[in-house]
């Protein structure tokens, strides 16, 4: 089975579908950067595809970062004067201050508000809001909820504990005919919040499913990371190694109604950069364009001036462009299966383009080879409109010098990139066409 | 006698007649890509310049070509039940298929349709059709014509040869001082079509015609050859020496009333590329530009990747773009004198700028050398206005550090291409400027 | 001090009114290439900041020029039958052709019309005009008095001696803790005429007293030199060394009220060309931009191909693109305190960004250093705006690998220059920085 059979028969709807359904089963649970969140979210996706789930101790030290503490969390709620919770973290996950402290008390309104994390412009939501690296205790609310509390007594319960254990990520290798691999990574730390990052999660799992069952030319790496701290541990483990990684996409924000967005990798003009621009241009759809910062997920890491690996982000709407980020309002409402399927069938597309990108070398390079008495070129002279497959051959027979990629000769000649592929596979048969040994 | 004599007293509509009546002798001759046809034009363009003609035998193999054999045709026609001649290739060379194989038969109309070829949308018109790779029979009318055979038996008479021969085709060389070479190349196979391309033959004969006649630095090669199968069989000839080619350019449909369209090298960037853009521009008519592309005329061969030489294609309609283009339309009255002499006056400029092309190194690299003192600059200052010629040597001496051409720094300066070489000719007169031995 | 803390107190008006009261003391000084004028201008100049005197003997050579003879002048005029002065240089420097040479004599008005120079289309005002290199005698005056003049008798003196002597300039050497040098180059060979070039002197004086009191990194060149023959004569002086002039500005017209112009230098994206852009556009002000071109002031030798110093010209409108240029009109109105304020601000912008650019090296080049901890990052995550100070930190960081310097860094992230350099420095006293050993 190749990745085009696997592409004729996508039917986004369908894998949308699945996608959300999977979504839905990881959406009540509470995930941090670390503790069992992370590793019954690992459990659920290993039911789609097996793979390792590694366990690093804290303490460990990854480059100027050291693994933190293990949270996990069994309870937490402010009970008002008459005994009743009143904002209950069992009701939603971001309840609770990502990686609270524990903490049980007694205290005054006045004494709790440093402690209460609410928007005051969209009343309605919870915000989410974290403290890895500043321990803290802290309560997410709807402002509106916040501003009703009366004066008087509460108690505060966090029942979490800080613990020294491990920090958890998920990797799946595939390995492929080369060394070369491309790179998956998404952030698994955020808790029920489904754009960033429900989505990119069971994208990937998806993504990987299909890639299991293809033959393929690259090998693949999916790692399901805490953010940042995840992508530095897998980085530090990695050290000597992450240079094989030749192309990368970071998923996240996968699943909203906005148009796909492609924030470039560092170098700008990587061939993932234009693979993917080639396969957002040939879908006919709208798209953005952004260029790479440092600022975003662990796209960051990946770019760090020590490794610069060409790693893009594939997004819809990106982090922070949409007002239902970071907050309860981004829910299995906020995520539409069509959106999903189709944002998983972009991906497919762009490792199909990777996958096919080779360089040619034309083995009549003096002169046109004669395409007619091998069945490939019209006989019959004379007519104004060359057709479309002849252009590709000729293209393809001019520019596979050693120099040109099919991704190369698709963007100069206008030629799809698919077109491209088929009439190389023709020529190659014919013994026009040998792949190159040089990079791309 | 230099170029820039020759410019100075170049009248167009004189040049554009001469042209025209040249053509006007080899337009009833019927062409293919081998034959006596093409023969009888070399023949009677040698009565303009003498040129070797080269006879290739049948059968010789060229690259993945292999030399085809000798078409020669008497007679053709289909004659109807009654005995009239309804289709008659001594009316017209196109009736007959090129390089038609022989016939003669009785049908019925049913089978006489399969050899029939009309353009049902230019029903007037009788089109150009060829076989040469696949062997074929056939007749080429007016689709009206066509329309009103009624049912009957026709004999149909195609008196043809296609036996063991040559290819055949004329090589101009004029040797310059430098062993760089200037290609001119032509397609001398087509039979009773004017802008493509009967204008190109007298164009390119005029051309050397003119440059035999003046001192040249560099050498010029003219070739009048079939389409494709010519310059694979050149290029196979010439293999090994065919890198001296510095510059070259396909002529082709240069007398029809269109603006001049220059289709770039596949370099896109090459000194013929910017000499051709900048005659262009300077001739102050408008233009067109197209980019390299490996389908159209013999720059396909010489742009094959084994060879990739620097050459373009200046014409003005493109083949396919003008609807008499490969049909009975294409005749003596859609070509005019007036397009044509413009057309042979562009090549000029065009050659004697690559003439004038240097690069030079300037004697006194240190401050500007003091112009004042050899009598090139205006002794009084504080005058607001620099005057032009100033300009011009303030730019070459500025520039002049062996980087630049003076078509760099006719480019950079906005200063005309004419200019700069006048001034550098002053600015070299009085050692202040030596020509660069760098390549350009 | 630095020259940050210069830049925090900086008073346009006051430091405009101080260059405009030093422009009136030197304004009715008759300067020329040679002679008293100019040394007398440099001894005024010397009283704001000392600085050698260099003297060049007449008859040097200087590459292809000679150092000319010295020029001086006690007086001229021209007297009419009634024995009235009708032109006096006593009125005005501008009345004698600069560098005339001397005449005593009685002739028509006809003999004398030849010897007079006047604009017709601006008949109030007196141009300006010289001839250094062909002996001449001559007067300039207004159109209009022109006219006027009778026929009849006229006595005319130029009482000037042209003789051995020296060529005259001055320069100031400040240096730094590198031997690369900026060069800051004006010439000081105009009569009174104050935007070209008085108002270059007096911005290149208090530029060169306000860098002498600070702490600097680069050494700092300035000259006062006559036109041409005078940075010709300090280029044929310095030959060996000048190379160490690494960024250069040629300052002319810094007075008038038009936006500021930039003419970049021949190599046309130097660090300063792309540090004169930078200070431009974060002026926030309007300003334009010029190609490099031959014709000029001195940039025009520090250009030539034998030195090609990357050198600019900073100016507000350009010479001759202001009609009061080189004629009485440029006078001390014309040129204002707030303009010649605002331009020496443009100049200090330009040197503090010269001096803080350089490149640096993360040292923690793997994953993001962990800002955090050290205080350097707000620890409350999840927030969606991240704050500016850090997407500068991030920046920096990202793009600290020894091939950007922090003007890459500005251009590409949109952070302003002096936020960049000030995050860089918070990084470097974190030892999360170090600069680069690399060239810029």
């Amino acid at each position: 089975m190749t990745i085009q059979d696997l592409l004729g028969t996508f039917d986004v709807q369908k894998q949308g579908n699945a996608m959300h359904a999977l979504m839905t089963r990881l959406y009540p649970i509470c995930r941090s950067i670390t503790g069992d969140g992370i590793r019954e979210t690992l459990a659920e996706l290993r039911n789609q595809i097996p793979f390792a789930v590694e366990e690093v101790p804290s303490g460990t030290q990854v480059f100027d970062w050291t693994v933190p503490k293990e949270w996990n969390i069994r309870d937490a709620y402010i009970r008002n004067a008459q005994g009743e919770k009143v904002v209950d973290f069992k009701k939603h996950t971001l309840h609770v201050l990502n990686y609270s402290a524990p903490v049980r008390a007694k205290m005054s309104l006045a004494e709790l508000q440093p402690h209460l994390y609410s928007l005051p412009e969209q009343p309605e939501v919870i915000p989410y809001r974290t403290s890895y690296y500043t321990e803290r205790w802290g309560f997410c609310l709807p402002h509106r909820l916040r501003e009703q509390l009366p004066e008087g007594e509460y108690e505060v319960v966090v029942d979490s504990t800080l613990e020294e254990g491990a920090l958890t990520y998920g990797e799946l290798f595939l390995r492929g005919e080369e060394e070369d691999e491309v790179l998956i990574s998404t952030h698994a730390c955020h808790p029920s919040l489904c754009n960033d990052n429900l989505s990119g999660l069971v994208l990937s799992t998806m993504l990987a499913k299909f890639l299991s069952g293809v033959r393929r030319r690259y090998s693949y790496r999916f790692l399901f990371i805490p953010g940042a701290i995840g992508s530095i541990t897998w980085l530090a483990r990695n050290e000597a190694t992450a240079f094989r990684v030749k192309h990368g996409l970071v998923v996240a924000c996968v699943g909203d109604s906005g148009p796909m967005t492609y924030k470039k990798s560092r170098r700008g003009n990587a061939e993932i950069d234009r693979a993917v621009l080639h396969v957002l241009e040939a879908s006919g759809t709208p798209y953005r364009v952004k260029d790479f910062s440092p600022y975003g997920y662990d796209e960051r890491q990946y770019s760090s001036p020590g490794f610069n690996l060409a790693v893009g982000s594939l997004t819809r709407t990106p982090h922070g462009e949409f007002p239902e980020y970071h907050t309860s309002a981004d829910n299995l409402e906020f995520v539409r299966p069509e959106f999903l399927g189709d944002s998983l069938l972009r991906y497919l597309e762009v490792v199909r383009l990777l996958e096919g990108n080779r360089k040619y070398v034309n083995t009549n390079p003096k002169g046109e080879p004669q395409l007619g008495k091998r069945g490939l070129y019209s006989s019959l002279g004379g007519n104004v409109h060359a057709k479309q497959l002849e252009m590709a051959f000729l293209w393809i027979l001019n520019l596979s010098d050693g120099n040109h990629s099919l991704l190369d000769i698709a963007e100069r000649s206008g030629v799809s990139f698919s077109e491209c592929e088929s009439a190389a596979a023709l020529l190659a048969q014919h013994g026009l066409l040998v792949p190159s040994r040089r990079a791309i």
